[in-house]
């Protein structure tokens, strides 16, 4: 990619440069509206799937925001710039975006921006793929001291899986994660367990690679069940978080524009082992989904964290990461030649994975 | 033991003859009475450590019975006829008799009468051993997928422990138990699990016998701690329960009085896995416990069980035993050297354990 | 069984005490030679299906014994008297018997009578059944450090097996056993198993539990392939020996005539966890094995009675038992209603089987 | 490091060159005589340490190449040019460079340099430290079948073992490896095993780590003694082999003579996973151990390598990584300041072992 001889030669580089400032300085005439708007979701915290609160919030800031525009609350947002905001929620548990895309909800876009806050800055980082697998067996219950022998014991099933389970590890790459508890163990000792349930997270860096995990955990499940005698139920309550697929021209222009904004971006990012729905959308549509320092180097989900999550400082490196994102979104919009690269570089991440 | 002889050389036979005979028309004449006072507690149960309702029931009966009678409610009731009626509460969970044990209840008892509802009539089953085990293991929470080795996996000990107890089984005698559940199994897939408990019972048909297994299990939940670097609590949060002490006296004169009321006793009962905190007394006292058919074959504990025993047939089968257990102290009061056979029973039988 | 009644009712009373007489002396007559011959076998051990020397030695015995019989060398031995002895190799480990009932070798055989040396005297004693199975896993070697993810463990298959075999037996009757070894458990430690092999026995009291106890084994092998990925073998080098069905009427008449020479039964004998091919022919033909004392507590398979039953001691038990199982003979053949009785125990126990 | 400057401040960068350029021709000139010598061993591979004839030959190689040189067989070798040839056999199994060290064969060395065939030019690779631990459990043997309860089961606690080992790897780092075999698994299914054996190895890319690894390895065996009452002797055979310590002066010298001979080194080289005795070596002395393409792309330790080990492109190969060696040890023994690189190299990777 060669920025600047693209630039020349469609006579865009000043306009861009214009607009990218206009853009940086609304953003900054916003920044007491965006904090009051962030403190007010953040002090309230809501749990997966019911952002109720949130939801609202953000609908009302948008509505009152322009006139012209149109706010499709419960769903979708289509803006007079022909941008989208998507508010997705569920990100954690159970992979909002997942259902948005079933819904359509990015049949017509072009392409996808989002920053999620880490300890550094990264145009890319590496996510994980991950599947939840809940897993029950049905045995028979028999009194544990005088008649064992009519039982069939699911706390077994449930024992010998893990056991198989941690076996497997040994024949696993390095970077395969399988993790789990023991949810349900039997009742009472006195009662040979006739119900006991597992519940496993599955990871691979790749799409592909899961499919392989899940066949060899789900062998190793019904292998628990066939000792046994007990019946076994293995179930996939959330979708699949796919990996993030890279694009290297959005990278490129986000370092770019985030170096222009004094963003530092590490030569060797610390590796990240967590998952994102926006994996799955980066499936679907050309992205980029940045990761951003808010301040702190505490891990994300400690309590740590999520106070510098609310703090004020927290705040301009939020700002900027949005400024860094809306620049590289005038550069592809204003340059043909960008967004054909960016697609050949989503087409092409996408036929590696059929190898 | 030869019961006419030692009747004729007192010359007792008569006079024992008239009281049994008294004492079966006074049950009788208590037939409906009890009956009322059985259904009144049969149709409200009460947990374990709770039974309010039946104490204040069985005390106004008794209260109301006899003027001369002191009830000694929340504690033990003394008669005029130097009889001790004890409610004791919570056999199959807590052990109440344990608990009287200990607070002297049966200090100034010679003798310990009680009968248990069964599947058959039997003066004497063996009962098993029991204690209760609850073993806490206390690790280091870690995220499961990011940082698996900064964690010390407390269901790793958990399921290490299940291991280890079920290879032991092959090295146990065939009538030893040790059966349980993993209470608690981890809180999330994504977090290494700091804490896990199991619960387990233990049980032999003899007490020396319990002491071998409990030391057994315990290695086994200590080397699961050992195993996995975490920390492990080993309580037992009842006290045990010991194994009925035989009395051959009491059981032959109980089946004589038995048989002369139409008892039928099978010659070869079958066995009986279960535990009762009367052999914690019967180690303190001589005392007889038989079994009684209540009119079913169904077995303890089941809903069909609990329908028989609030059922009007077996207020027939209750009351018989009643009678027989009443000939019995009847026999012993009247006889003294019948006491000083029991009371060599119950020494040999002490003497025995300490082979 | 009335004995008495039967044998008036013939008037064969008198002839069947001549009978057993005669026979008395005549083993007695035989007494050195016998100890010879047994000295002969004794010291010269030799290995289950290779046992030249002793076959040898007692068809030259029979051949020398009486110039009438007819000895057939290799493989079995018609008398004048219509009585057949079999020498049955290989009792303990490859089943001997088993091959000479497929040759047919008991095809017109009427009773079958054997006797074995043990700890005590009992005309019945329980064995069990017995099955042995061979386990092979075939997995794939692969460089254990470099690229473990490459290989299937069979040594993981072989654990597992191990693991689910060990949780099993909690859920079997307390008499019923499996028990084991892992022959071969891998070769380097820098290289991921690709072979690995088991052996077990398995056994029960009933044949038709040993069939629930082979499919539940069966289960607990496949289920370790399954979890591992590896290809599982299932093997019965040797054929299952069977529990011996009893003979109450010929236990009888054995016991009657031991009695009569002295032998002393214990009423309840040691119990006895054995097997042997006898079984299968029990189920073929009616028969009786007796158990019997040779002057020794120790244990069979120990030196203590490796010693003992060389011993001239030995010698005056085993020709007591002897004479009891011929006496027996007599009974039978000389009186119809005692074989058809016989009959009738036989095939009685042999439908109970179906049940 | 800069080596030009430091080679014109003492204006030794002709004469270097001289002495690599006739270095170079005195290598060719021994090609002949050195591929018969590598043919000469090839042919006849021995066991590790018991090389008598590949020992026999390089001393009779060495002897009769000059007059002026002491062959010290069975020992050392010290030149003339003060430059020492260490024939060290045994790499693979024992370690035979640790027995030379405690030995004191380096005590007067500077620098150590060796190269070692593998798939690529690498100027250093990471080796992995290894600990080989053998495992022997000691029970008590007793009737699988009669008296299980009387033994003390071997097995299981091999198998205990293997499965506690199994847990730890979720809680190990990616790159730490645990593997092993079950070499001793019981004599007969009949006996309880009195007797069983693990061979593990225990492998870390740093020193410091394997200390850790080893006392949760050990933990791990002495837990499966503890569960089963077994006794347990944990035994390390053979010297632990070191991680190799990275020299970046000698191997940016190594790389810059070897790029001049058309040694092509990939940017990032292929990870390493295997362990040398060298390792040890350079935790005492400054050394380079680089290693070096022979033709093929097939794996060490394969039929392929072997044979491509022997053919005679292969020569070139390895004659060409002598002269690149040679010509570094021309640079530092011609430049004294080098030197003293070298040696800051090596104290600062012994200091960096502290932290």
């Amino acid at each position: 990619m060669n920025l600047d001889s693209a630039d020349r030669k469609f006579g865009w580089m000043e306009k861009r440069q214009q607009m990218k400032e206009t853009l940086q300085l609304f953003i900054d005439s916003l920044k007491d509206e965006l904090y009051s708007l962030s403190q007010d979701i953040w002090s309230q915290p809501e749990l997966a799937g019911n952002e109720t609160h949130a939801h609202d919030r953000l609908v009302r800031f948008f509505s009152q925001r322009d006139q012209n525009w149109t706010v499709q609350s419960h769903y979708q947002l289509p803006t007079a710039f022909r941008i989208t905001v998507l508010g997705t929620p569920a990100e954690e548990a159970i992979g909002g975006k997942i259902n948005l895309i079933q819904a359509g909800a990015f049949t017509d876009v072009d392409l996808v921006f989002m920053a999620h806050p880490a300890q550094q800055d990264a145009s890319f980082l590496p996510t994980v793929t991950i599947a939840e697998v809940s897993v029950k067996y049905h045995g028979k219950a028999s009194h544990a001291s005088a008649y064992p022998w009519e039982g069939l014991n699911a706390l077994d099933a449930a024992v010998l899986a893990y056991n198989n389970l941690s076996l497997l590890r040994q024949q696993l790459k390095p970077e395969w994660r399988l993790h789990g508890i023991i949810k349900h163990g039997g009742v009472k000792p006195n009662i040979i367990p006739a119900y006991s349930e597992l519940e496993f997270y599955l990871r691979t860096p790749l799409l592909k690679d899961l499919c392989d995990l899940k066949a060899r955990a789900e062998a190793c499940f019904r292998a628990a069940a066939v000792a046994t005698g007990c019946q076994v139920e293995i179930i996939y309550p959330t979708p699949t978080y796919y990996n993030i697929l890279p694009n290297a021209t959005l990278a490129n222009l986000y370092e770019s524009n985030g170096k222009a904004l004094g963003i530092e971006f590490p030569e060797q990012p610390a590796s990240f082992s967590g998952s994102t729905d926006f994996g799955n959308v980066s499936f679907v549509v050309p992205g980029i989904h940045p990761f951003f320092h808010i301040g702190t180097g505490a891990l994300n989900h400690t309590e740590e964290y999520t106070e510098a999550a609310g703090a004020e400082k927290a705040q301009l490196y939020a700002l900027r990461t949005a400024k860094a994102l809306a620049m590289t979104a005038v550069d592809v919009v204003c340059c043909p030649d960008l967004l054909l690269q960016v697609r050949e570089d989503f087409n092409r991440a996408r036929l590696k994975l059929e190898e």
